[in-house]
Order: C-alpha cells, then structure tokens, then sequence
C-alpha cells in the first residue's frame, strides 16, 4: 500500500502514521515528493488490507498495490486451470458449449432442447429449475421436478447438466442433480453461497455480477477456492450501463482481463449478454475470438411460448448457425 | 405493454401476435401509425408480465406500462406508512437516526459508540456482527458474540439494534438480538433472504442494490410484502458510477422519487454513499433537505483503529455537528 | 507517479525504467515490497505527465500522486473565489440564483419569465438563442436574435443575463449581449471553445459533461484559467448513469468535492439533473443543504407550450415555493 | 409517441392534453387499460418530437416509439454504404485499416510507422496534428506543421491519411491535407463541428461519444448526412463505465447494433477501447468476428518514448501479428 499524506500534513501527522504500520509488524519507507510525503507500506497482505489508513490526521489518499485475491490468480499459478466435469474438459484449449432453455418448462420442452443442443454440437444442457426473478409474480421454476427432470434428459442424452443454485440449503439437492452449479448474477456476492459451493467438490460456473468489478468477481472465485474448490469457471455476462439498446454491455474484454489476471477458465454468455436473440450470432463468434474458453447461449425450441427469456433465445435453427461460425473460429484459434 | 410492430411487419405477423395475445385471456387493441403498427395490451398485469411478445417476428420493441409490484406503490396504499420499531417510528415525518460502527469490535467500543449517539440523538444503534466482504481475508465480524453484544448495549442505553443479516438459517438468531434486520446492498435481489425476512415479523431494513434500478428496488421490497411483513424501510447507500473519487454516488433524488412511487419510508446512508467522512456532514444535510425520513451514519470512537470502514466513519464530535445542523433542516421540514 | 513493476521484471527492465526517469530531468526513488519492485519519480509534474510508462516490459501499472490541474485548485489558491458578475456576487457565502426558460422563445414569453423569477428573488436570466439538440431536427434556438431579446430583458429587469455558446466564432457576439457565457455539458471538453471563453474576460460557467469525473471538469475549468480568465463558476446538472427513471442521476457529492479540491464556487442544475419538475424543489432543497452557491432552474410561463424542456420547467408559482424553502436552508447555512 | 395517463388522471386532464394533440395537426387514438387511459399520437415526427406532454397534469409518462433520425437509419436505405476514400473502399464487404501513432511526433516517426503499417497490410495512416487533451498541460500536437508531414508521408506510400479536426475555422486546411476527417469522442456531440464537416465534402470518421448512447450516435452521424455529406463511418471506441482495470469498455454489441439500425459502415478502435496494448490483439479480432468493417489501431515504432497514449501502442511486430489473425477471420466472415 501507498500513503499519500497531503501537502499540509504535519511531522506529528506523518510521525503517526508511521507509528501505526509499525505496531501491527509492518515496515514504511518514506519517499518525500516534490510537494507530498510518499509512504510505502511493506509487508503481509492480509495486514495490510486491515488497515484503515485515511482515517488519519493528514493523509490524502492510499493506493492498493496488490489484489487481495490469491489462489485464483495467475502470479499463484502460471498455468490454465482445466476443469474436468465427469470426462468434459473446459479451458486451456478445450472449448465448453452450453445451452438450453432459460427455465425447464416441460418433458417435452426439455427433452427437444437437449437434442437439438446436442446436434448442434454442445456438451452441456442449460435450464433454470430455481429462478431468481425480479418480481415475486413472475415464474419461480419447478423447483426440484425441474432438477429431476434435467438429470433425467441429461442421462438419456450424455448432456452435461448446468443449473443454478439459489439457496444454501438446497446444496445436496442441487449436487445430487447437477454436474455444474451455477451462481448467478444477483448472487455473485451471496457470500453464505459461495462458501456453501466451496464447500462442495462439484464444478462452479460463475457468472460476474451485473456491476461487478474484474477484482470483485475475481475476489468472489476466491471464495470458492479458499473453501477447498478449485473446479471453478468464470462467466461473462453482460455488465449495466447507461445503454438501453442492450439489456446488459457484453464486455468481452473482461476474457482477456481475465486471462492476464487469472489461470480460470472463462466463458461467455451472449443471451443475457445482450438481451437480443439477434446479437447472440455475431457476440458468440466474437467472444470466441477474443478468448473465451465456451459460451453458454439460450436455446428454446420455440421461444415465442417461453416462460422466461423468450426475447433473447435462439430457435436450434439458429443456433445451429452459431456453432458452425463458432467452430471455424475456434479452429482458426487452435481450439478444442 | 405496448407492443411495436417493425415498418416491414406483414399482416400474419400481427394476426400471430393477436392471436397469443387472446390465447392468454387478454385484450388488444390495435392503432395505425404514420409508419407502424402498434398494439396495445389490456388485461391482468400478472399474465401480461409473462408475455414474450420480442420472440414473435415483426415485433421490434415492446414497452412495459405499469411496474410489476402493487403492494409498495403509492397507488396501492396512499398514506406513508410509519413503521413502529417497539416505539420508536420512522416515516411519516418522524425521523429515524442509526449510527454506530460498521463493525462490532468490542464491548467497549461498542458502549462508548452507543453512548455518543444516544447523546447526539440518535434513536438506533447500527453494528454488524457478520458483515459480507469483498475478500475472504477481510474481518469476517463476531458472528452470534457479536449479536449478543450489541442486545446488552441495546438494552443498557435504551437504543434500538439494527444489524445485518446474510444468511436464512440465521433468521431466528438475529430476531432474537436485533429490533430491525438490515439486508444489504450485495443482497438485495438475494431472494431467498428476502422471502424469509419477509416471513419474520421484524423491521427490515432495505438497502438499495449497488446498480439497482429504483424500480428493482421496489421489487426487492414487494417479495418482503408480498411474504406477509409490511414493515419495511428503504435505504438509499449511493450506486455504482463512473466516477471514483466518491467510493459510490449518492443519489438523492431516489429519495424524491421513492416519495413519488411508494408509501415506504426512505432513509440515506451518507457514509457508505461516499466512503469519505469529510463528505457525510454535508450529505447528511442534503438527504434531510430532499424529504429523507432518516439517516444511517457510521461513527466509531476511533476511526483510525477500526477494523472496517474507518475511511468513511465520523468521530462522536463529528457525528453530533452533523445532528445539530440536521435537527434545524428537519424543524424546518416540519419533522421529528 | 508510482510505478508498480510485475513480480516477473527483471533487473534489466528496472534498469531500463530508471534511466528513461533519470534521462528526462527527474529523480527516482525504489522501494522494495514483498513481492513487486515501486518506483516513485519525483520532480516537475508537467514533466511526470508526459511519461508512458507502462509501454515499458516489466511495468504492471501506473499511478498517479497528484492532478494535473494547478490554477483551479485549493492548493494554489485557499479562500474561496467569488466572481463578480456587474456588482452581483457569486460564492463565498453568496448565493446565485439563475432562472428562467430552456430556449428563448419569444418576447413575451421571457418578460413574462423574467418578472416572476426576479420577483422570486433570482439575480440571473437564463435562457438559449443557441441550442445544442440531440438531432437536427429539434428547435435549434432563435440565434442572435434570442439574445437582443436577452439583453433587452436584462435592462429592463435588473437581471443578469446567462446564455450558452456554442460556437468559436460567436463569441464577440455573446459578449455584447450576455453577462455570464454558459459552456454546456456537451462542450465541456470543446477545448477550442474552452480556450476562446478563456481569452474573453466574461465570466463563465462550465457545467459539468454528462460522464465527466470531478477532476476532468476541474481540467476544462484550468483551460479557461490558463488563458487568464478566473471568473469561473462550475455547474453541477447531472451525470450520466444506468437508472432510467431520472434524466440524469444528480450528483450532489460532487459540490462537496469541488469544495475540498477547488476554490472556484458551484451552483447546482436540478432541472437538467432530474428532467422531472416534480423533483427540482427537494433537489433545490438538497443542492443548497449541500453547500452549493447557487442554483439554475428552468422556469416557464406555460411549460406545457414550451419548445424545449417543457417536461423539466417550474410554473413561477412552483419556483416561488421552491425559492422560499431554499432562503431558509441559506440561511441557516449562513448564506446570502 | 405513446402518452400514459396517470390512474388519477381526471376526464379533464385527459381533454387538454387531446386538445394539445390536434391543435397541432396531429391525431391521437385513445386506449383505455386496465388501470390507465394510453393515448396514442399519430403523425409527422417532427411535429411529435416537439411535444412537451410531461408537462401537462395526469401525464405519468411518455414513450417515444420511432427515432427522430432518419438519413442514416437502414429504414430509409436498406443496403450498405460503402464509402469510397479515392478509390479505397469501406462498408458493404470492405475492411478499411486505419493504423498509426496517436500524435505526429516527427518525420522520421511518421515515415517509420507508415512503412511498417502498410507493410503489414493497413490502407490509412492515422496520426494526431491537433490533439484534444485532458489537461491544457500536455502535449497539444503539431498543428498545420503535423498536418503537412501526414499528406508528405501519406503521397510518399499511398496510405490515405485519418487525422481528428477540433476547430471548426480549421475545416479547409484538413480538406487540403487529409483523405477522412476525424470527429473525437468528446466532440461527438459539437455540433458546429458536425455541421461544418457535414457541408465539406471529405469522408468522416465519427467516434462515438464517451458515454454516447447509441441512439446519439446515430442522430450526431444525422447532422452531417443531413447537410449533404454521406461519406460517413462510424467508429466504436469504448464507453465509460464503472470498471477501472481497462481505460473505457469497448462494446463490440455496438457493432451489431449499428448493422441493424444503419447502413453505415463501423470500425473498432480496440487501442482506445481498452487503453492497454495486450488487449488489442484479441479485442481486434473479435471486433471483425463481431461484423466490424474496419479498424483503428495506434502503432508507434517505439511506444515508450511516444509523446500520448504510448500505453495503448503497439509496435510493428505486434501489429502484423494482429493483422495476420485479423485477415483469417475476415476471410472467414467473407470480407475484404
């Protein structure tokens, strides 16, 4: 951490300042600037990241030098993270598709999406059985009929099964269901939930929260790996801003944020992304070619009829389209 | 909702539309534009929030007329409502005043933060004993010995608890600690939260989510309404903006439009909206000037030594300053 | 500046950096952390300025110490400025009070404007002859002749005239006729406008641009500064964010702020910063509760016939009562 | 436009506002929903883009549904514009390369990043004579002196010269020296310089605006095709958001937005869009995978001696790497 005391601040100011890095087993170098004293604070992060520094008499500002984040990072380690669900590789080369409908609706629903996914070319099957919902009115899911439903799809037809996980205690359900749990957007900070699938050995799909920072969301992966899960994935998916053309700014230079700061596999998911089944097409192929390590894209059989979504999922005609752009690109970049 | 067919829309596109629209048991009602159609949706608004209509081709936009939530809005309930903590009212021209540390530390900080607020004014003591923080390494709080803590003090000094609760299986612990639960900014769409502090009968505090809509906001509070607990009090804690020399930007207008759009009481934190204590006296003016029915302010007996938020909390001095000149701007806004 | 290097430099990129340090005239100072090598350059800021260090392999980041404004700021200049408009006064405890319509629209209709704000107590007329709008198509302001009405208003009025400048090449003109030159939100960084009000010995009031942060604005402002005009006032009237209920969300911080970085005085646009009229008396409220030195409202005689900002515009009966509740607050601050 | 009365909205409330709509020769169509009366104005948009309807009592909101540009929407022309620059084609299949140092530093620094962005396959050297600056202390540029060096450059390799215009009275000295004139972000919305560009008949380059919506964009691009000149290209260079770790977020769904709304061409500017020079390579190939008709891209032979945005550079070596991943994509998509 950098000190910045202001230009009036006093010896006694500084004097104090010092004393105090000094009584928690810090050391300070002091660096007088043209019209500021600088003071570098050295030592253990963690103590470091207690301080309360402004605070005190005299000092301007202070600089964070390092993040708090750890295990997720690349500096920890130097090499892409694989995550292996059940046989199914994704990052470091190997692509990971995953798409469905936003929410399970039916057998038939289901069962339709799963082929269609499939054919197309996608190892995992997406579907909502617990739904978080801006309004209590709107559609909640079918709850554990939903999950039931998932593995049964997802075993007739060697799908992965992606779905999201919204609350602590419906932890063992959801592990008994699912091959990948997903933290959603809204939950990204749900700290209870992410120690609770930490806890778990299953593999985590994150998805950073609406206006999350890299380091936040980066800090929120270091919940799940502090607890002992290191099979984590990282996903993109649309950050607010003052555009309203767009539900959300898909902000794919997070992937190669991502791919500096961090050795964890990162997808992106264009559906939410943009909110507009018609951007899904050119945002899949151009997350793809910024990096990502898969996408995740909704797929409804027919979207008119959906229960949640509809406006931005694709019918399998066209995501059949996507994959096939998507596949020369990943060629092109040596992928999968 | 209005739906906007695009200029090359054909007549099939809108029977289609049409036809769904009916299938539902709604109404429509088609008007001609200089250069599109556009067709309006009558009936429940329930069944209408759950129209996909941007699936349908031809359609290029829709517009939502009414919000989702009923039980919070001004037109459901036009009197502002008081919520009466054993006592002691907020809303309604009665002011509510919550301070104290961000964090329990201990006993003693603890008393000698209750007592300067209760001396200054303030009716609640504010203090978390879990609090939710961006790094895993971060001070997690004094969990349950923290809540202990704060009931002797609460009891000793007469002053009401406010704390924050994160996770649903502690629902019962903090009802039996706290007089008003807080839910925080990071979960105010954690809506498994919200559901079981809506089926407590305690106060519950409502922060506004970092990057929430107004309109997300309301409907975060419906789900606690919606649960059977109307007693809930809003807290605006600045949103997430470009700008970084404020930790958020405090966005008092939400006070004036919160007045407009619901019956709620609303409250400002100027000390997480700002993250700078030399900020909160003026902003703790402002908030009261815009119609705020109170203010949560963070005051430690020795920011500098603090185990969090010492950047943004006002000494004991300070704190009471800034109640002397809030008590004038309230009298003349005819409150308290 | 500080200069992060990456754990990976090597001893030859930090040699490197030092000599390009050392090889424009500065001084460099190394602090060896726990992990990473800080630099701290030290010497002549507009030198520091022009450093691209992080084009150097081995350089994590960058950060800045100090702003590169001088004029504008507190350090260079303590007590606080106050400009003075033909005998009115604005800042340091004296209060500007700038009213009147969007656009200029006819005759009648600014005396009719001009009597009710000056009988409200206002000292300014506002109004545009020139209006910068979103599309061409949008009434573009009467020109020149807006502002022979303008001036022609003021001496029959006592009031002051402010009116906004948009282009380089009028600016003789609109020192014949004006008293203040405004600089609108979307020419805040038109540095050739900046640099041409700058020449003139108007004073000037710079509003802040829609995404501006507190310390680009306080660099337009030094623009006009360096060029030797030191009659500025800013303008505070709204930032841009992702909440669609209000215009623009209005961001009172922002008067605190430039209070503790600048000496130069700050009045506050609720109109514009709303773009509801309902929200400006408790956003009046707030501004001056804040701090700030004045306000800007768009009053019309008729806001429902008025060419622009109709929907933002107080009736003279509103802003009457507004200006009543605002003396109170300005009062009690010691102020006017 | 869609007028929404509010639920207490009297008989008479709903007259006037009736009244308003014929009296100026438009039609209205009335609806009455569950809970509200929606009227529906039909007519002449330029008519409609004038009401002030919010103004009026019982008006909760209104909704504009068409968009007030018109020359540059895909509804008044279907096919793409490809804009011809002496020969060099943009739009419609045509990948335009604009690559080059931020400012004009020196001969020998124009010559060598000419020769090494035309080896390296660009069309347009772009460079900086006349540089808009945050601060009025750092490096302005060379003026007419840099404009000269660009056309001498420009005539000695063939590449067409892109240089920003900020003053409006400098119009005919860019005609005489440059191929496309470009309008800076923080001019986007200057409209004297909008309208001056417009009258002269050279290509534009228009960058989109800091925090520009798109719908801005395309009204700002209106104001120069609406006096006459159609030879304009759009460029997406990153908007302002909350996160830090990049200098703006480069939303590449603009791409595919604009495609959708205009028959304009758009580039990407991925050096500014992200302000790191890592992450240009892969923000420049997903900007061609995501439809882009071009790029811009800083190349300096030496980004840490350069004079601005050295951060942002890339060198030669690393430029050709992108532009060899870039042409297999583009082959890819069918371009070029």
């Amino acid at each position: 951490m950098i000190i910045v005391m202001s230009p009036e601040a006093t010896e006694v100011n500084i004097k104090k300042v010092q004393d105090k890095i000094v009584s928690v087993g810090l050391k300070c170098h002091l660096s007088q600037g043209a019209s500021r004293m600088i003071i570098g604070v050295i030592g253990d992060k963690k103590i470091i990241s207690g301080l309360q520094m402004k605070a005190f008499d005299g000092v301007e500002k202070t600089v964070a030098i390092t993040e708090k984040y750890k295990l997720v990072s690349r500096e920890f380690k130097h090499e892409d993270t694989i995550v292996n669900i059940d046989g199914v590789l994704v990052g470091g080369g190997h692509l990971g598709i995953m798409a469905g409908p936003c929410a399970v609706e039916s057998m038939e629903q289901l069962q339709e999406s799963a082929q269609a996914v499939k054919a197309a070319g996608a190892q995992f099957l997406r579907g909502g059985a617990f739904k978080p919902r801006t309004s209590p009115y709107d559609f909640q899911g079918f709850a554990e009929k939903g999950l039931q439903m998932l593995k049964t799809v997802g075993e007739k037809t060697g799908l992965k099964i992606v779905t999201e996980i919204v609350d602590v205690n419906a932890i063992d359900m959801h592990c008994a269901y699912a091959d990948v749990l997903q933290v959603g957007a809204r939950n990204m900070q749900n700290f209870e939930l992410l120690k609770v699938v930490g806890k778990s050995k299953k593999p985590v799909l994150l998805k950073r929260g609406m206006s999350a920072t890299i380091s936040e969301w980066l800090n929120a992966a270091e919940y799940i790996l502090s607890e002992g899960n290191y099979n984590v994935i990282l996903c993109e998916r649309g950050i607010r801003t003052y555009e309203t053309f767009t539900r959300n700014t898909l902000d794919l230079s997070a992937v190669a944020a991502v791919k500096e700061l961090s050795h964890l596999p990162i997808i992106v998911d264009p559906s939410h992304g943009t909110g507009r089944w018609q951007m899904v097409r050119p945002m899949a192929r151009a997350a793809i070619a910024a990096g990502a390590d898969g996408l995740m894209i909704e797929v409804h059989p027919h979207p008119e009829v959906a229960l949640s979504d509809g406006d931005q999922s694709l019918t399998p005609e066209n995501f059949d389209v996507v994959m096939k752009e998507v596949s020369q690109i990943a060629a092109m970049m040596g992928k999968k």
